[in-house]
């Protein structure tokens, strides 16, 4: 009883009015493989040592529940990224491997149909292709998600108001849109979009016209190796909200930290940390959007736990983020110089590794057997320093976070199935 | 702009009130190593397979946010139940082993001390003893968390106006209250307390006078070996809040599923589950309770997860709860048979387990090798069966969820660190 009367009715009708009020805008992030040991992970390494607390994340500041992720699959409980992107942007639960397909094999509609149905702008920011499971769940349907050059097609083909569903696309896959016998790229450009396949001409971009941005064959490098350069998920979102917010009626947009996953396919520590940290910046990013821009609904959430991650293994009670934080480069690039050839002592001291005279020993043996054997091996370095765990190279079905900001986000409180934010999401749009 | 005027007002003077309502009861529940794995591994063991979806349990409908759970220690940065109970007792993270002991070894307060010099009434319900880590912390303080004879006697002898601070205790531990030099139940019984040691006393307790009630020599027996019985915790909390709420002043209770930590230290999903379910029953009741008397504030969290279980491992995508389902008896129980000589035949048709040749023939190899390669062999029998992983013995530094209802449950949505809960349960109370 501390407002006075006409505070009360002032909040009373912000309260009620708010779940009748429409977001202009929707940004919907997704960390691909984002469970919450990831989200914990990511919380020690972005710790302040001279503190006793660890500090709040931005994932932390805008918690609101958690989602269960389960897919409709009699074969598999846990779901992959194609039935949870499914379950995300069509409101319905299917089977492993569906791209808006349902159980019955018949397509749904995309979410992003039916924004630009609504004269909505819409747009993906993604580090894999960009006809990638994730992003393409919300601009195509087929009936298995590795029909890539079907989905790349569908982004040129499938029309809405006689344009393509998406104004922006940002990421990578120049292999399903130029080297293919259809030069996808071409016919972008004829309809007028801003064609970008570099760091020059992606810093070029203005928001006069419709933008595809290819910055490799297939997904992009690992952040670490790219963390310098202008192609970031911060970097290229900024392209794509300049574009997407000259539409007056609004835009929505999905951005999405695709390479989490990749690296805990791996059981990759250091990489998962560090591309976890470039998704970070993008939902801060987009937080202070929100801040400045009320309008709009920022929904951030994960398709599924990968690796079976825990901080703290085999019975020790400690996780150490340390040997995280030093690292030049990433896994893929140490074991690319190992393999050709670069001494062990030198690796391990651009990376901020302290390794014991057994692991020297070990790094010997290795070194010869080739990739896949230094993979293994230089990764397990990184676990061993910093006491991690993993129990699969596959996914898991922990429930993941799900976290909101803006107008409409109290619709999104406590624990939800990931069909239901769909579900909501299609509410609001129509 | 759907409300009528009035009822705007009314929302709205409920909306402001709500923050400066203090809670006339609080029930404090905790699911000892209950981390995200263990919460959606109890959702599809609970899932009736003749709907596609998996239903929602208590905890999904509870779920208001999520908790990290770090001490403040050098050596380790993965919590004990010690630290993480004095965090949400006392508002202060602390070194592992500490129970209401800050990091310069000085004793702190526990909640239930402050609840009793408000004339509430207190009580703890747990499944282990009564006196370890986790209710200790609520009425104890001690710099070392195995210091259990002397965590007896604070219970006798830490008095508010005359009187010990805990009405009621039940759970385990009579070895600690009865075999010692020191027989503390007479004492107790002396104070006035009803003292039961059996499931026939345990029926006659009334709540005219304070209890002790102790029901194993240390912890409880596994629930899949007493489900059957009145030794329960949803049967024990029955009869303490029936005690509890005769004081008009209200009350403070804590009652703790203290054994999915212990199976799940034993990388046991059999128990972990059953166990979880034992303590879902009573946060059903609990959730009833504050449904009726909506004057109290209901609080459900974990201190920590155990074992770094995932759903699913190995690269498979799947999780079958339905071995889990058949179980006649508990991990130990089984172990005890097997090594006393009972064939693997009748154990496994017992537990519902269907056994390839390979591992019938693994048994007998087992078998004479005594109880802990039994106990290994046994549990395995169920995480293969069911697909689940395990990287530790040991806690793990993910986070855990918060559930909540009833007034004042709103303060505790989003992500909070464990001592921000201690400190707001403080405020409360004070």
């Amino acid at each position: 009883m501390r407002l006075p009367l006409s505070a009360w009715i002032l909040s009373c009708f912000l309260t009620n009015v708010s779940a009748t009020v429409v977001p202009k805008n929707i940004i919907f992030m997704i960390g691909d493989g984002m469970g919450p040991a990831q989200i914990a992970a990511y919380r020690h390494f972005k710790d302040d040592p001279k503190t006793p607390q660890v500090e709040t994340t931005i994932f932390d500041q805008l918690l609101v529940g958690s989602v269960s992720t389960d897919p409709y699959d009699k074969k598999d409980e846990v779901t992959d990224s194609a039935a949870a992107a499914t379950a995300l942007s069509c409101g319905q639960k299917t089977y492993n491997g569906a791209i808006c397909f349902d159980t019955q094999k018949k397509p749904l509609i995309p979410l992003f149909e039916r924004a630009a149905l609504k004269g909505k702008s819409t747009g993906v920011v993604v580090t894999s292709q960009i006809n990638h499971a994730t992003p393409a769940a919300f601009a195509a349907a087929v009936e298995e998600r590795h029909q890539y050059d079907l989905i790349a097609k569908q982004y040129l083909d499938r029309k809405v108001n006689g344009k393509p569903i998406l104004d922006v696309m940002l990421g990578g896959g120049i292999e399903y849109f130029r080297d293919g016998k259809d030069d996808l790229l071409k016919k972008f450009s004829k309809l007028g979009y801003q064609i970008s396949i570099d760091e020059v001409s992606m810093q070029l971009l203005n928001n006069k016209a419709p933008i595809i941005g290819l910055y490799a064959k297939k997904g992009l490098k690992p952040y670490l190796d790219r963390k310098d350069t202008q192609i970031t998920l911060s970097s290229l979102m900024d392209k794509a909200l300049a574009r997407l917010e000259t539409n007056p009626k609004g835009f929505v947009m999905m951005i999405e930290g695709s390479q989490i996953d990749w690296a805990s396919h791996d059981n990759d520590i250091l990489d998962t940390v560090w591309e976890t940290e470039e998704f970070a910046k993008a939902v801060q990013k987009a937080s202070n959007y929100v801040k400045t821009h009320p309008d709009t609904l920022l929904l951030v959430t994960a398709d599924h736990e990968t690796g079976g991650l825990s901080l703290g293994a085999n019975d020790e009670y400690y996780w150490n983020p340390v040997p995280l934080t030093n690292a030049k480069y990433s896994i893929p690039a140490m074991v690319k110089k190992f393999t050709q050839g670069t001494d062990i002592k030198k690796l391990s001291e651009d990376q901020g590794l302290v390794l014991s005279d057994v692991q020297l020993d070990k790094a010997k043996l290795i070194q010869p057997k080739g990739e896949k054997s230094s993979q293994i091996f230089l990764q397990s370095l990184f676990d061993t320093a910093t006491n991690s765990g993993w129990t699969t190279h596959g996914h898991t079905g922990v429930d993941v976070w799900l976290m909101a900001k803006g107008t409409r986000s109290e619709d999104f409180r406590g624990h939800l199935n990931n069909d239901e934010i769909g579900k909501k999401l299609i509410e609001i749009l129509e």
